[in-house]
Order: C-alpha cells, then sequence, then structure tokens
C-alpha cells in the first residue's frame, strides 16, 4: 500500500514566499485544517487551511467555485463554523480536496489570483475548536507511563495483567475540551493525605499535564458494526497535540473502582490544526512487538499494521512560569518524545473501540493517552518528571518544580520529520493555569 | 421551600378524557416531555406533551399562538427536534410553560377547541431522543449496589474507603445511547476467565441490563463556575428511566485501572419521558444519613438537600424471552426499587460534578447507577440477583436465567405515588437483544 503521492513531494514550492522556508510547521506538504476568524472581529468561524504563515481562508475558497468534484462539495462543506460534515464525508473527499489545495497553492498555479484575497496572517486570527467532538475517548498507548504510573500507585504490581492485550482505554469529558489558549482556574476537590484520617476539600495540590496526541475520527460506523483493522485508518481524518491536564491528588482519592473522574474533566486543551492522516504518511514506520509479549488478538492484527501502523510524530513540553515572563526569559524544554513508542497503533485503538458495535460520529476524539518514551527524561507528565513529586525539577531559569504553580504556562508541539521529505508541524497548544476559586 | 403549586393539585382533571382515569402515568399533574412524530412518517421529529393516552403536539401549540410572555417563548423553543434550546432556558421557563400546559388543558379551559387538533394518539407515534446528549455521567449512587457488586470482584473489601465521601462517577458514551425500543446484537470483546492462561475473544456470556435513572440537565454552566448545592437543582431539567446494558466479563477482564469501557458503550436506552422536576415535587421526600456514617462535606449538604433532596420514584424491571412472546405469555417481573435508597442526592451530583469547574451543557444526562434496595429481592441488576452468576433466576414460565439471552427483551418502569397526590408514571423503557454478528 503506497501510501506516498504528489502532495508530499519535496520539491513542491507555493506561491504563498512564507511555505517555503526551511524548517516550518506548515509547508505546502503539510495543508492542516483549522476554524479560524479574525481577531477582535464579528466574523463568522469558518475553516482555513494552514500554509506559511498565512492560513487559505475555505469561505473565499469555496465561494470562489474554483475546484471541481469532490474537492468542490468538500470546500463547501469545510466552510463552516465547524468541520464535522466535511470530516464526515470520508477518505475521498478529503484526499481530492487535499489534491486540490496542494494545486491551487503550488508556484505557478492558475488559481494565484483567484485566491490572493483568500490569505490571512496568522498572527491577525483566533481559533474555535476545529470541530464539535460528540464522544472524547482517553487511551493509555504508551506501556512506559503506564509502568512509571502504576509503579507510584501499586509498588508491587505496576502493570496490569491486562495491558499487554487490551488497548485500555475510558471516557473522558467532551464539554470541557477547549482550544488552545485556554486558561482555567486550579480544580477544587476532595483528596486524602496517605496518613489522613478523613479526606478534606481545597484546591489541588499535585496540577500536572499530560503529552498526548489527540486523533479526530472522520467518517463514523453505525451503531453495531464494527470497524476492521483493515478499515479503521480510513475512519482517521487527522491529529493534534493535546494536553489532558490532571489533578493527580484528586485522582489518587477519587479513582477506584471506575476510573478518573473529577481529577480529568476541569479543562482539556487542543492544539488548533489538524494535520490529516494523508500529511503524515512519509513519516509512518512499522510497529513492532517485543517478542516476549504476548502478540496482538486476530482482529487487532495485520500485515499493514505491521507494516506502518507507527507515526513518528515528535513532541515535546515546555514550561513558561510567571518568573519567566517577567523576566522576559524564554520557555524551558521539560522533556521530549515520540508516538512511535505507542504500544498500540491509532488502527488498533479505532478498530478495538468499535469491536462491540460502539459507534464514532465524525468529530469524535481519541487521546493516545500520555506519550512517555522508554527513558525518565522523555516522560510526559510532571507525575513522572518528579518521581511522584520526591524529585524537584529544576527549570532553566533555577525554579523548581514537583507540580505545576498557578501562573505556569504549559507549550506542547508536535512535528515530523524523514530524511527525503520535509519537515513538518502539528503546531503547538498552550494553557495557563488561574489561581484556584 | 414550598416546592407545591396549583399543577399538582389532585383535584384538577383535563377535557382530554383518558388523562382522568385512576392510575395511569400521564395525568395532567404530569405533563412529561418527549421528541416524536407519526410512526412512518416523514414528519420532521419535535417536542410533545403527554396526557392521557394522548400527545399534545407542540408544533401546534406553538403556532397556534395562545400562550403569553415565558410560556410562549418556551414552547416556540420546544417546537424542534431535540428540547436542548428549551432545556436551557431554565426554571423560570420551563415553569411558566407547565402551568400554561396545565391551564390549557384543564378541563373547562378556552384553549381546548384551539387544542383539539394538537392531539395525537401515542398508539400512533414513534419517538426520537428527546434532545441531543452531549456528554453522559454514570454515577454509582446505591451503596447496595456498591456493596453487592464490590462484594463479587473483591470479596474482602466490597466497599472502598471513598465511597462515603465522594459521589462515585464516571464518564459514559453518549453515542450509544438510543431510545425505548433499541434493539442491538450482543457485543464482542475479550474476556478472561479466572482459570485460563489468556484472554479470548467472542460474544460477551454476562450480558445484564442496570435499573437506573436518567437525569437531564437543563440549564448549563460556564467552565470554571461550580454549581453549589444550593442552587443545584435549579440545573435538573428532569428525569427519566434508563437502562445502562452491561458485560460482564468484558467489565471484569478490562476495567482496572481506568473503569469500564467496552463493557458499557455498546448500547445504553432511555425512555421516551422526561418528567420534569417540578411535576416530581409532591414524591420528594427527606434525605438522611446514617448517623455512624461520615457526614457530607459542606459542599455537599444544605438544609433543602436534608429536608427534600430524595426523590421517591419507585421502578421495576420485567423481562420477556422469545418463549413468552411466541407463548403470548406476559413479561415477569424481575425485581422492584426506589431511588429514595440513593446513598446521594441528585443536588449532590451535580454539585460534586461541578465543584472542580466542569461545566455542563443543556441535555447532558447523569445515570443515577443501579438502584438496588437494601434487600436482595430489590437488586437492579442480575448480576446481583444471580450473585455473580452462581444462583440461577427462575422466570414465572419456569425459564431459568443467570444473565440475559438472546431474544430477552427487558423493560423497565418508573412512577410515583403519594397520599393526596395522583400516581404519575415516568412510562416505561424497553431494549431487546440479539445474537452477536
Amino acid at each position: 500500500m503506497n501510501l506516498i503521492n504528489e502532495t508530499h513531494d519535496i520539491n513542491l514550492t507555493s506561491w504563498v514566499e512564507s511555505a517555503n522556508q526551511a524548517n516550518i510547521d506548515f509547508p505546502i506538504q503539510n495543508l492542516p485544517f483549522a476554524v479560524f476568524r479574525r481577531k477582535n472581529s464579528n466574523e463568522e468561524f469558518r475553516g482555513g487551511v494552514a500554509i506559511g504563515d498565512q492560513v487559505l481562508d475555505l469561505n473565499v475558497v469555496a465561494t470562489a467555485n474554483i475546484f471541481n468534484g469532490l474537492a468542490q462539495e468538500a470546500v463547501v462543506a469545510a466552510n463552516a463554523p465547524a468541520l464535522n460534515e466535511f470530516m464526515g464525508m470520508g477518505q475521498e473527499y478529503w484526499s481530492a480536496l487535499r489534491l486540490a489545495l496542494s494545486q491551487a497553492l503550488r508556484a505557478g498555479s492558475e488559481h494565484q489570483h483567484a485566491l490572493a484575497d483568500a490569505l490571512v496572517a496568522q498572527s491577525d486570527i483566533e481559533f474555535s475548536m476545529p470541530c464539535h467532538i460528540g464522544d472524547y475517548t482517553d487511551f493509555y498507548t504508551s506501556i512506559y507511563h503506564a509502568t512509571a504510573v502504576g509503579r507510584l500507585f501499586r509498588p508491587d504490581n505496576p502493570l496490569l495483567p491486562n495491558y499487554k492485550w487490551v488497548p485500555i482505554g475510558y471516557h473522558g469529558r467532551a464539554s470541557s475540551i477547549d482550544v488552545s489558549g485556554q486558561v482555567f482556574h486550579r480544580p477544587n476537590g476532595q483528596t486524602k493525605a496517605p496518613d489522613a484520617e478523613v479526606p478534606s476539600f481545597g484546591p489541588c495540590k499535585r496540577l500536572d499535564y499530560e503529552l498526548e496526541l489527540g486523533i479526530y475520527l472522520g467518517k463514523g460506523n453505525a451503531l453495531g458494526d464494527a470497524i476492521s483493522i483493515s478499515n479503521a485508518e480510513n475512519h482517521v481524518f487527522g491529529f493534534c497535540v493535546f494536553n489532558d491536564w490532571s489533578a493527580r491528588d484528586l485522582q489518587a482519592w477519587e479513582y477506584q473502582p471506575l476510573g478518573p473522574f473529577l481529577a480529568k474533566n476541569f479543562a482539556s486543551t487542543v492544539s488548533p490544526w489538524i494535520v490529516t492522516t494523508e500529511a503524515l504518511a512519509p513519516y509512518r514506520t512499522c510497529w513492532t512487538r517485543d517478542e516476549n509479549d504476548p502478540q496482538p488478538m486476530d482482529y487487532l492484527e495485520s500485515a499493514h499494521n505491521r507494516e506502518a501502523g507507527a507515526f513518528d510524530i515528535q513532541m515535546d513540553v515546555l514550561l513558561e512560569s510567571e518568573k519567566m515572563r517577567a523576566d522576559g526569559t524564554p520557555a524551558c524544554k521539560l522533556s521530549e518524545s515520540s508516538f512511535k513508542h505507542s504500544y498500540w497503533t491509532v488502527a488498533q485503538m479505532v478498530t478495538h473501540h468499535t469491536v462491540n458495535g460502539c459507534n464514532f460520529l465524525p468529530g469524535d476524539m481519541l487521546g493516545s493517552g500520555t506519550q512517555s518514551g522508554p527513558d525518565h527524561e522523555e516522560a510526559g507528565s510532571m507525575l513522572e518528571l518528579s518521581r511522584g513529586g520526591k524529585e524537584s525539577i529544576t527549570l532553566a531559569n533555577g525554579e523548581t518544580r514537583t507540580f505545576l504553580n498557578d501562573g505556569d504556562k504549559v507549550i506542547m508541539r508536535g512535528w515530523c520529520e524523514k530524511e527525503g521529505f520535509n519537515r513538518i508541524g502539528l503546531g503547538f497548544v498552550e494553557g495557563t493555569i488561574l489561581p484556584a476559586k
């Protein structure tokens, strides 16, 4: 299955000059989607595509009526305050629009004149959520994260017996997911210190981030119809960077026996751009399972999944404290990891989620779970970096943390690089913590 | 706080004759909302109100323009294929429309002539979901259920230490909730027998129902704004009967450490009518906490909650097997219980859910959790009735069950009765199991 096509060609350049610079997130080979409008305007939110430091306004493109067939139908659907309808159209439409956009934005395109008015500087826009997320499910696909966290909660039994068989996931809260720039108050709640007789109530003392990818479902499935692993990727529209904020002390007290609840649902933040599965084709890689581990059950196994099921999406997380902002010092990096370490692939998540007949709707989101890498330095949460709060982390300016402070801004980025292809980026997601109410 | 008003008066009668019979679900004191259309028609779905064996078509009522002020605004909003907008208007609007409907449907009303064409026989209609459920959260408020189930999973430690402090809840799947009449295939999935070395894949062998109430949120709250217990009930639009189908063998293998997932999200079924919180006022009762138990934390405590926080909603569950249908014998009752046994009140659920700033949207649903009563015979699931599948349940026609068979239809009903007031009913929810695919 050759997933590479002309839209990935490293030699393509754009008539949008800023898209031709080296090492940027949004060259013409990327073409991610978001929903935007001009900052401080009363404009309707509508779909847009990133190109260099500009966004291509899909309202203008749809109205210009320069595309044909599926591509034109798709761009009309994407000219909306939420991309759900477009996402629900399926692979043929996504791919047709991608090709049409790639051709229209290439150097020498006949459409350059028609689209000159369709560009808005990214510095002049604000985003909304790219789609309505009906249901959000968080997975737990990093075995390094599961082991490190399990060790803190259950030192003798860090990795539960089901982990290597079941792509563990649980339902999350969709209403409190917002787009990058989210600012929220430190949550209040019940906690119980290990040595306390009774729980107490107050602001969370162990506020944390989780470095995740968000995976958007495109075309859904009818209730009762499982999605086979060979068909799973046709349902995956694209990816974003995702911060699944977590209140560790609330979680420790509340999570048994039905799982995390108030520890997770106070805020979750997505990056604004959805990088399509098609754009990520060059950065796919083989997926392997250690031969000493159980191999996946039949319903989670396919040759294609072995050959190209994994995505080498690199990610990092940075922290900008109030002091850094006051001093004008830049945010400092806390860790860096890659989604290629995931114990389960996206296709396996999709197939497992629907094997009982559960239905996806266009725009539903899966969280990858915290993407910690094999080394301690690659941990995707402060819980892991500080070894359960026992070791202080020293920041670049000398400040220390075990968990997040009020005023801290957390920034996460994602990108892909591969010999013979352009670097493309997922952009970034940021969020800031206010004091508890 | 006197919650009783003229709409609850037992002496009210309606010009819709069928509403004046004894012991029916929908006398004029009830007035629940649903979304319906004529069976096998291409009509738009729209809001309706049950009265006797009829439904009052809110499209006709809204168009007739016979109400004033808030009531007219409310009925216009409820003339829609989903009630979310109406539910989001808040208590004043709900109450104004209830009073206007009560007056218009009373014997001798000046509006009888205008509304004669607004009645459709309930036998001639079909329902859709009454609203779009953005997020669904399932609670676990029956201590009898929590103890009985806990004993099966953890014999030495049935009730976890947090149970008496935290209104335990977890996020569920909204996409697979459908309205009464839902027919679904037995789910497939991974299970692991206690004596097996590795898990196996196949149809669920321990398919179960859960007898619950569904609680619909009306007016929402902004992210970050907790809802205090004194204000909680103003956000609760109404109640339905809810079957939270469960695959016990899938659950046992998958649920640690993040909670139930595929064991729950293959199907959940609501009754079509939403009985408003206002209609339930007469059947409210005091809420007590055993003096030997921990008392609620301050944020979950109020005098009103003590005085009238509980709802004495009686519920039962019946089973109709394929054989019963073939033989023409009626469904047989499995158990009966009441929501008054709940360890936590609805107000406590709402307040706890938002204490960390989590936001509700109009139409969000809370499940009460399985409402098992104190006696074994009052258990709200087969898992409990069959003591974990160890004791066979004999049905009225001599068939036996430990869990549900293919072809079984499960029917749940809810109703309220109190001296000095009419009986009102929540109607029923039913669903039928097809063989695994």
